[in-house]
């Protein structure tokens, strides 16, 4: 065994638990999206939460909290903890805020072992994460990193017309500070894998080196729509026969992109979409996924064709790219701190990409970032049924209190 | 050329024409659905022709209109002609329609000629063969053959809660007649192919000998929804890939059964049917369609297979057949007195198998029955694009006429 610091794991669950009563739904998990009312429960309690602990809450003008511990060295640039709040509706009760109230646990911690940094640690709750109610996901981090301006997020609406500034005025958390990136030594974002890869190994920590890029794709294929009972087979023109075609290739495109690779038919609308009309068009949505560049752009290239194919079958073939999201590699030194403090707790690893959007992945635009990873239970997030064990959730944060301790002491 | 009486094509076009402004959509279709406003003109006109030209109406208890033209010996069984006035929504102007007017024509001519038959000819018109405001289609067809009882037709309900008898007696075609079969010496309906075969072969009359049976089935196909960026290919249960497997399957089902074999999947729904989530779960229909008792039992067991092929892919898989109609043939006398028909109009004529329902497949079940199809632009039926040449309707009457002459003048 190790002699590293240990958080405290029954206060840990002890926490999730409570917060899991915000937004609470009867299938077991939460509906708390960002700014409602349950947002606000959440938002309130963590912001006590912290100020019993001795840290104040400053809040920026897109509700982003930032929780600070003070170190030793107010002159040096301090490090960032943290992840979101807010939920998918109907989601799962550790996606986003294990992040957070981790980060809590870690800063409890030093508190209680009377344990001095030399820099600041600051613990984030970034506003709307999920995208779930006011699109597009990651906004409020966005803004902080630049990528997108305060007017555009705060112009956002959900589906009753309610803008994001509207919903931070209602709850009161439309702050003053500006949503501007700071200099930061290291900012860290430790969540649930969201995928079944560590459970599956028995692995504790995912260091999380690199995030996927994304690129999605709008098809429309026509044919012509017929009637099923007087049309013979070699005279239709079957738009969802060609569909069919388009999503085992899709497929087949994704495992031929080795393990870390990714390709999704996920949504797909059939017109006329009756029992006995031959389909004569199809919408549908194609997304791949791929940590390197290259690999995206062989993919993409591997559409094409695929679509060139279905002209064989008479059809007509629409794609239109709607959204590139570029590869990206999280940092060096900070991925170095985790497998550092991993070692010393003497946990098991693996280094993991994210196939999925996180803060952390618009933070590192502006600052050395890096993820850490623990299981979940099969794999299933964005679903009331997401679980994670009270083991997984003491590793990660152990591992996360070993890795600030590293970063927060470089002078 | 040949002597044989023939009808007055330009007077038939106009009569298509006028009866295609009851309902008039902006498309140049027509929504005339069963018992509307719309189907109450042109039946107000239809009968208004009729008498015009001495028929005498009946209303029927589900308000099919029967028009005598009375022959020389009341005591023989008539021979009936006719099809239906209804439309799909937006549907076309000639399914149905053609068939009645076409019949209305023969006994015009009849009349203009002075042409007394031995048997009376019965044109009918029957309500709600279409089934798009009350299901099931052939619905008073079916009362009148015994298939569905009086009552339960009456009862039937469309969208807005209005049953037929009510829709009945608001358009004032509820008639004081059984709905009953009565003794026919032979029964025709003319009516537009609904498929591209004619035209495709440039013949003038399609000599339907039999008609399809059909198998529907609702298929479930359950795997698991996932995240699609954190999800590896190998760990996926997607369904949709399933689906898409069983459609290709289900299209290879179709070719194997010949020239007269149908498979299509017309409908499938995608749960979450959201673009980054492998999808959970497709619930499809799946018809099979084929002359052949035997090549349909074949059809039914290849997807059988096809089903255990899937679970391969570790998805779960429900099956259930909810519509099971028989292929029948139309009597050989009728089908054979068509053939002669053309052949004395020196027309081109093939047989061929009918692949949708029509009233005459009820009819066929409690009188000696058959079928002429004319061509129709393109196969295009059910749509406001749907057309025929004034050469292809006339040509489709002549034959009738020819047809019910022969018919008539059996002792």
């Amino acid at each position: 065994m190790t002699t590293a610091v240990r958080i405290d794991a029954s206060r840990l669950w002890q926490t999730l638990q409570t917060f899991a009563t915000f937004g609470a739904t009867p299938g077991g998990g939460v509906t708390r999206l960002a700014l409602s009312e349950e947002d606000k429960q959440g938002r309130d309690t963590l912001r006590a939460w912290a100020q019993q602990a001795g840290f104040h809450c400053e809040v920026d003008e897109l509700g982003n909290m930032f929780m600070r511990r003070p170190g030793l060295r107010p002159d040096l640039a301090p490090v960032m903890v943290g992840s979101h709040a807010d939920s998918q509706p109907l989601g799962g009760n550790y996606d986003g805020i294990y992040g957070v109230l981790a980060g809590l646990e870690v800063l409890r911690t030093l508190n209680d072992r009377h344990i001095q940094t030399e820099r600041d640690i600051l613990l984030v709750n970034w506003t709307n994460e999920e995208g779930a109610r006011f699109a597009p996901a990651m906004l409020a981090s966005g803004v902080w990193a630049g990528v997108f301006s305060r007017d555009y997020a705060l112009g956002r609406q959900d589906r009753h017309g309610i803008s994001v500034g509207e919903a931070l005025h209602h709850i009161g958390y439309a702050g003053e500070r500006a949503a501007r990136a700071q200099p930061l030594h290291a900012c860290y974002e430790l969540h649930i894998e969201q995928g079944p890869i560590l459970e599956a190994e028995g692995i504790n920590a995912g260091v999380v080196h690199a995030a996927m890029g994304q690129r999605w794709f709008d098809i429309t294929i026509e044919g012509f729509a017929a009637h099923a009972g007087t049309t013979p087979m070699n005279l239709r023109r079957d738009a969802l026969c060609g569909f069919a075609e388009l999503v085992l290739a899709v497929e087949k495109i994704g495992k031929q992109a080795g393990d870390d690779g990714r390709a999704t038919v996920g949504m797909a609308q059939i017109t006329p979409g009756s029992r006995n009309v031959v389909p004569g068009a199809v919408f549908c949505s194609v997304e791949f996924r791929h940590p390197e560049l290259q690999v995206l752009n062989e993919m993409e290239a591997q559409l094409a064709q695929a679509l060139d194919t279905l002209r064989q079958r008479n059809l007509r073939l629409l794609s239109e790219k709607i959204f590139d999201y570029p590869p990206l590699n999280f940092d060096a030194g900070c991925i170095r701190r985790i497998e550092k403090a991993v070692h010393s707790l003497g946990y098991t690893q693996r280094r993991m990409v994210s196939g999925a959007g996180h803060d952390a992945c618009y933070i590192n635009r502006v600052a050395p970032t890096a993820m850490i990873f623990i299981p979940c239970v099969k794999g299933i997030s964005h679903n009331e049924e997401e679980r994670i064990s009270p083991q997984w959730a003491e590793g990660g944060a152990n591992v996360l209190l070993a890795t600030l301790l590293l970063a927060a002491n470089e002078s």
